[in-house]
């Protein structure tokens, strides 16, 4: 029984998106070079997704069951997990899954082609680092972070879960903040034209900033927190006036709004996570068991 | 009591580099632009290194007791982790920490600075991404394989620990395969001059191959396998003649082997392990604990 003392309402998650990014699921229904395997409530697909859109990189959507496992999908991803890329100019089609290397893919592939790019350019490796830091504290902290919070039962354990959650968010306003100031707080910084240009590469949480990695690979976490951890464990997320302007920044962004479907079928989708319900997912069980993440 | 039946020394590890390591330690004690903190017998630290060596990027090393945490390392680590780099001509200092992103920081420098790399030319997106998907399956699944085999105690963890340990260097050379497989073996590739290009980005696994990022991502690993796991857990590593190649390639590798210290080093300095005595480390803490590697 979760804190919030709602009943397990035995609901399902769905497997078709609803809202924003089902307009988008239908925008890129024709044949493409590229097929996103994909499912509507994955956040790992989310991040890959928003990433496509960020870097202006066209691709066909795919819309599979991640617990049903089509054939299709185990020829592009050996664990039979979403997201996958498929590349359909090549015989045998080539194939590629684990959502940060296809993120790192898009973007060495956006570098040649579109000239887009989600990380500060390659001439100032310290900022790119910087960001990198926040990426990695994403997946090891944030990530598991969520998943134990939402699966947590007992009283207790929720609590203990749910100040672990918020600590692994300042930590990383922490690293927001001090990329922020390392690199545009610096004397070399000299007008207001170079500023931009730096800023530009630091991500939606500074606001001459545009679409980031960590944006990407953070907000899907963060967009399931404020509607499902807030739901199934009365969660409030940091109050703080910076965070909430980046969250606003953040999901209104077109790239990222493109890929949220209505708050309706995140809580469906993740009550089976709330309730640990199981056998929910490969990820459910890592945490279960004490593993790292698929 | 280890299935080897050795019974716990009391060995304590090391905080000086010994053999070809150490005389790599002299030739990097002058000031320089960037200090790297290292402990002798840290694998995170000999990526790193190695990576310095492979790239070609000059570096002053600072040995440093990583049980001790001076204040200086905290400055440039937050944990207290090695590895750990220090900018000096910065006032004050920055720095950077987590190996897998100085590495990235390290590739992004010698773009520029040096023009030499650790991965497949930006042209070719897709083999970058093969190597990151073997540097991924290093970091999430052989890295933490081989501390919960090194750190088993009763025998039939042991076993389940050391075929799981395989099982993770079987899946690595399946990908190494595959991306060997993908790349040069595709219908495109037209010539030994076109081959020898491609294969240089592909790692030491293809014998026309240069040291690349999963060499010095996985190497450290293998490494202390073929000691401190041979002699704390009888373990064999794989026999198989091109896996055998390729860890005779890496080891006798100049980037690489002259990171290396003497092999009673690392048999000291991994004993703690090897009986998982209390406090060993944040990574045994971790191990333990069924959390990531901090």
């Amino acid at each position: 029984m979760s804190t919030t003392n709602k009943p397990d309402s035995g609901r399902e998650y769905h497997t078709q998106c609803t809202g924003a990014a089902l307009d988008t699921v239908r925008e890129h229904e024709k044949d493409n070079e590229i097929t996103l395997f994909g499912s509507c409530f994955c956040p790992f697909v989310q991040r890959v997704w928003a990433a496509f859109e960020a870097l202006g990189i066209d691709y066909k959507v795919y819309e599979v069951d991640p617990y049903k496992k089509p054939k299709e999908l185990l020829e592009v991803s050996p664990k039979g997990l979403v997201p996958g890329l498929r590349f359909n100019n090549y015989s045998p089609p080539r194939a590629l899954n684990e959502s940060t290397v296809i993120l790192e893919y898009l973007e060495d592939l956006a570098a040649t082609k579109t000239k887009r790019s989600l990380l500060p350019p390659i001439t100032d490796p310290y900022a790119r680092a910087l960001i990198r830091l926040q990426a990695d504290h994403v997946n090891r902290s944030l990530v598991p972070a969520f998943y134990r919070y939402l699966q947590a039962q007992e009283d207790d354990k929720q609590i203990e879960a749910g100040k672990e959650f918020h600590a692994s968010l300042e930590a990383l306003v922490g690293l927001l903040e001090r990329a922020e100031k390392e690199v545009l707080g610096g004397g070399g910084v000299s007008g207001e034209g170079e500023k931009k240009a730096l800023a530009r590469g630091l991500g939606l949480w500074v606001d001459q900033g545009d679409i980031g990695l960590v944006d990407v690979m953070a907000g899907p976490w963060l967009f399931r927190a404020k509607h499902v951890l807030t739901h199934y464990r009365g969660f409030e997320l940091p109050q703080g006036k910076r965070f909430n302007e980046w969250l606003g920044r953040l999901f209104a962004h077109p790239a990222f709004a493109k890929t949220c479907s209505t708050e309706q079928l995140y809580l469906d989708s993740y009550e089976r996570y709330a309730f640990n319900r199981p056998n929910t997912s490969q990820v459910a069980n890592a945490i279960n068991s004490g593993r790292a993440l698929p």
